[in-house]
């Protein structure tokens, strides 16, 4: 593992672009942390390559490679890097309740959300047949549409995720608010929704991310 | 909210039966905190009640109700009920990196294998075809092996999930282990698996759970 100018070994990700990583790179580059990052050619199937599988068997992203061992699934990464960087006041750590709420957010977006439009580009994931992986395609509009209007509102207090504090919550869901448009999803229909894209897409974090992938 | 002898309001726990609220009110139970169950009858979509709604917008179980409001997502109130009662030791608290390890691990379960397992009984929510629901069916077994190829020789310690200790990670994999005979997969394909699941069964307060639900 190379070593940071502090002399710890530094974090480094693995991602592909556009994909759930881009919220783990986000608080990445939030954390002020020194990092790497390692770049997986999805078209070229790196990621179900032996070098990949042996530092990640799930062949997925992101995973994070720390002096410890690898850690995978953005929402166990994200509080892990909240956590680890306190300072980045990435989540509210301090208060059980407001924690809850934040890792319930990101767990309804990791096993609902990512996993309603999965079914767009990964439908053979479930099934072997043309046809039904094409039936699960053409509903994902429709799914997607129902995810952000509960987000919306039931779940978006304003105007970040939990109310006045920026966190993770907020990087994660913008990752996936940029898949709205594939999804033939329009932002627009969830007002709160698209003004937090817009105070992202603004954000010089977010803008040094997106361009630097 | 009803009070406990202790004058705190009572946690309530909204579940159906062999559901993935089995691990919540395994963790319930281990805490050793006072705590009220309300059952939902899934089969005449009580989960879809008004009343329910009222509770849970998303519909589904577990939630959990609290002093503070309602928590939702299994990974997220599984950590949160270790966390408020520690003395229970039902995660590695004190160390960030373990912690991690077990929230990436209850994250797997609650995206990969029980989205896994919903395509044997929750097609409908991805397509809305009945031949594509049917050939997701089909496939259930297939996925659901490779989960727990996966679990077995590349995340489960032993003798408990994240290894010596106990913790909230064992109560969810032995929810999820408990519906492999239903998607047609043969637990003892899986040596460590199949043994932690026995000794779960034999554990007086699985034993409570299972047959007070």
């Amino acid at each position: 593992m190379a070593e940071s100018i502090s002399g710890r070994p530094m974090l480094k990700l693995y991602y592909t672009p556009n994909s759930c990583a881009v919220a783990t790179h986000l608080a990445l580059e939030h954390s002020g942390s020194a990092y790497q990052v390692h770049k997986l050619d999805f078209s070229k199937g790196e990621q179900r390559s032996p070098e990949y599988l042996a530092v990640n068997p799930k062949g997925r992203v992101p995973a994070l490679i720390t002096e410890h061992g690898v850690l995978t699934e953005n929402p166990a990464i994200l509080t892990y890097l909240a956590q680890r960087f306190p300072a980045a006041k990435m989540m509210p750590l301090d208060d059980l309740w407001q924690f809850a709420q934040a890792q319930a957010f990101n767990s309804y977006l990791a096993s609902t959300v990512h996993v309603a439009h999965a079914h767009r580009y990964r439908g053979a994931r479930w099934s072997d047949d043309a046809a039904a992986i094409e039936s699960m395609r053409i509903k994902v509009p429709q799914t997607m549409k129902a995810c952000f209007n509960q987000i919306e509102n039931d779940f978006f207090k304003g105007p970040f995720v939990l109310g006045d504090d920026y966190s993770v919550c907020d990087m994660y869901l913008f990752t996936i608010t940029q898949w709205l448009e594939a999804d033939e999803v329009d932002v627009n229909w969830f007002p709160k929704v698209a003004a937090h894209r817009r105070w992202m897409l603004a954000n010089p974090v977010v803008q040094k991310v997106l361009q630097s992938q």
